[in-house]
C-alpha cells in the first residue's frame, strides 16, 4: 500500500495520520507545532522535519496529504516545490478552490487531487484526533476536469481506507455546498450565541437544548473558522445573503401578520429531508474508471447526494438515493 | 402534599403529571387527545374529562397546571371560570405575559401564579415523556408584585418536587429571555434548515455535525414553534432585529474586508460564558418569604442568574453566580 506523509498534525491531519495507520499504510508526519509533535511521539508515529518528511515522500512516491489550515498552505507549498517538485499530493483543507489555485501557483508540478473529510469536533490539535474520526463520512474528492486520475485515485484510496466514503464533486461546487453546511452553521451560531448573551445572566440562566445545540460550534477555536469562512468568501456571502433574506421576510411578517409559519414550515421541511435522505433506500451502481466520461458520472453521482463505497480495481462502487 | 391536577398531557404535561406522582402527590389529569388519554390511562394514572377535572381540583383545593399550547389556553381558562372559578392556577406555557393577560380576563378570580420548565424535547406527545424530563432543569415562577403569595409557593413547591431548581423573574423579563434563548433558536434554525437545502443532494450529504446541530430543533413539530413563537411576537421581534443587525454586520465586513473576526470572536466569547456560568462558585443565600421585600429581592436573584434549591420553611435557600 501507498506511504502517507501528513503535513500538520492537529486534529483532522492527526486523525488521518492515525486512520491510515489503521488501514496498513507506512506513515509518518510533520508539524509546526511542538505539543502536536510530542503528543505523536508519545503515540508512537514518526514525526519529521517537514523538509525531511517531504524528501522522505519524494523518495517513496507517497501520497502527500496537506493538514494544515489555509493560511499556512502557501508556505507549506513552496517546501513541496523545492523538495517534492513532484509528488503525489491531497489536503484536507476545507475550501478547494483556494487551494488548488495555491497549489497551481506555488507548485505546479505536483500531481493533486483536492480533498476534504467532513467530519470535525470542537475541539482541536493531536490529542482531540482519533483513528475512527472519519468511520462513515463523507469525504469529498475534487473531481475537476483537470485532476490527473493517478492523483484522484490515491486521495480516493486513502479516504476510504480511512473509513470514509467518497463524495466526488468539483471544486467549485464543493465550496458553494460548504459554505452552505458548514461555514453558514458558524456564523449563525457565533449571531446566536452574541444576541443570546445580550439579554444577561437571565437569558444565559434559562437556556436549554435548542440555545446550547445552535450555538455549540460558537465554541471552535475562532482562528479555524476565520480560515475557513475567510477562506470561502465568495461563496458565504452567497449563502449569507440568502439567510438574511429569509430572517428579513420572517422579520416583516412577524412585524406585519405576527405570523411565522412560511418561515417555521420551510425549515421543518427542508430538515424532513435531511433526516429523509439518510433514510432513503439506495441503488447501488458501478462506474469504470477507465471509461473517458468517468469523471462526468462521478460529478453526477456526486449532485444528486451520491458517493462512493469501495473501489474494486478500476470499477467505483458507488450509491445514490432512490 | 397539596394534590395536582394537569390539564394538557402532552410532552411537558405528561411529564408533570409523573413528576408529581413521583414526588407522591395526588395526581389526575385531563386532555383533549384521545391518543394522550390512553397512552397515560395504560400507564396508571387517572385521566378525566376536563370539567370533571377541574370540579375535582376545586374540591380537593389541588393545584391546577394549564399545561396546554397558547392558542388552546382561553378554552381551557373559561371552564375553569366556570367550574374552579377560584382555584390555584400555575401553567407551563412559553410565554407569560399572554398567559397572565387571558387569565386575568377569563379567569380573573383565580390564585394564579405563571410558571416554565426550561426542558424540552423535539418529540412530542404523552410517549415522549417522563418523570426526569425536569431534573436539574430551570423552571420559572412568575414573580411579579401582583403574584398571590399562596399561589407563587404552590408553584414553586411543584417546581422544586419536580426536580427543577426555580428561577424567579417578571413575566416581562421572561418573556424577554426565552425570545433570546429559545424562540429566536428555533427561527434561526428554520432559517438554516431551508438555507442549506437550497444546496441541493449534494449539500446535504455533506452536512455533518455543524448543520445536523444547528437545525435539530427545526425538526419540531410546527404548530408548538408557530404558538410559542407568535405568542412572544414583540420580544422575538426585538431579538431577531437583533440578530439581523448582527448578520447584516457580518455580510457587510465579508463583502468590504474579506474579515469575519469580530462577528466569529464575540460569538465565541458569548459561548465561552455560557459554559462559564455554569462552572462559576455559587453562593449560598437564604431569602426570608415573609419579608414584605422577599420579592423584589428573588427577582434581583433571577436577574443575577441565581435561582432557588429548596424552601425550608419560610426561606427560600438559593445560590447566585459569585
Amino acid at each position: 500500500m501507498r506511504a502517507v506523509c501528513v503535513i500538520g498534525l492537529g486534529l483532522i491531519g492527526g486523525s488521518v495520520l492515525r486512520a491510515a495507520a489503521r488501514a496498513g499504510r507506512p506513515v509518518w508526519g510533520a508539524t509546526a507545532s511542538s505539543e502536536d509533535r510530542e503528543a505523536a511521539v508519545a503515540d508512537g508515529f514518526t514525526v519529521l522535519p517537514v523538509e525531511e518528511a517531504l524528501a522522505k515522500a519524494a523518495e517513496a512516491d507517497a501520497l502527500v496529504v496537506l493538514a494544515v489550515p489555509l493560511p499556512a498552505v502557501d508556505e507549506v507549498l513552496r517546501t513541496v516545490a523545492s523538495v517534492a517538485p513532484s509528488c503525489l499530493l491531497t489536503d484536507v483543507v476545507s475550501v478547494k478552490s483556494a487551494v488548488a489555485s495555491a497549489v497551481a501557483r506555488r507548485a505546479p508540478g505536483v500531481r493533486y487531487a483536492g480533498g476534504h473529510p467532513m467530519a470535525g469536533r470542537s475541539a482541536s490539535g493531536w490529542a482531540a484526533g482519533s483513528a475512527d474520526l472519519f468511520d462513515g463520512a463523507p469525504w469529498v474528492v475534487a473531481t475537476d476536469e483537470e485532476v490527473p486520475a493517478e492523483a484522484w485515485r490515491a486521495a480516493v484510496s486513502l479516504a476510504l481506507g480511512c473509513g470514509a466514503h467518497v463524495v466526488p464533486t468539483t471544486s467549485g461546487e464543493h465550496d458553494a455546498a460548504v459554505a452552505r453546511i458548514s461555514h453558514l452553521p458558524h456564523v449563525l451560531a457565533a449571531v446566536l450565541a452574541a444576541t443570546g448573551a445580550d439579554g444577561g445572566p437571565l437569558a444565559l440562566s434559562l437556556a436549554a437544548g435548542s440555545f446550547a445545540d445552535g450555538t455549540r460550534v460558537a465554541g471552535t477555536r475562532a482562528e479555524l473558522v476565520l480560515a475557513m469562512c475567510e477562506g470561502n468568501r465568495e461563496q458565504l456571502l452567497d449563502a449569507v445573503d440568502d439567510a438574511l433574506g429569509r430572517l428579513g421576510a420572517a422579520r416583516g411578517a412577524l412585524a406585519s401578520t405576527g405570523g411565522l409559519a412560511a418561515t417555521i414550515r420551510a425549515g421543518n421541511e427542508a430538515r424532513a429531508g435531511l433526516v429523509a435522505l439518510r433514510e432513503t433506500p439506495r441503488e447501488e451502481l458501478r462506474i469504470d474508471l477507465t471509461d473517458p466520461e468517468a469523471f462526468e458520472d462521478l460529478r453526477s453521482l456526486g449532485s444528486g447526494g451520491g458517493r462512493i463505497l469501495r473501489l474494486e480495481g478500476d470499477i467505483a462502487i458507488a450509491d445514490l438515493p432512490d
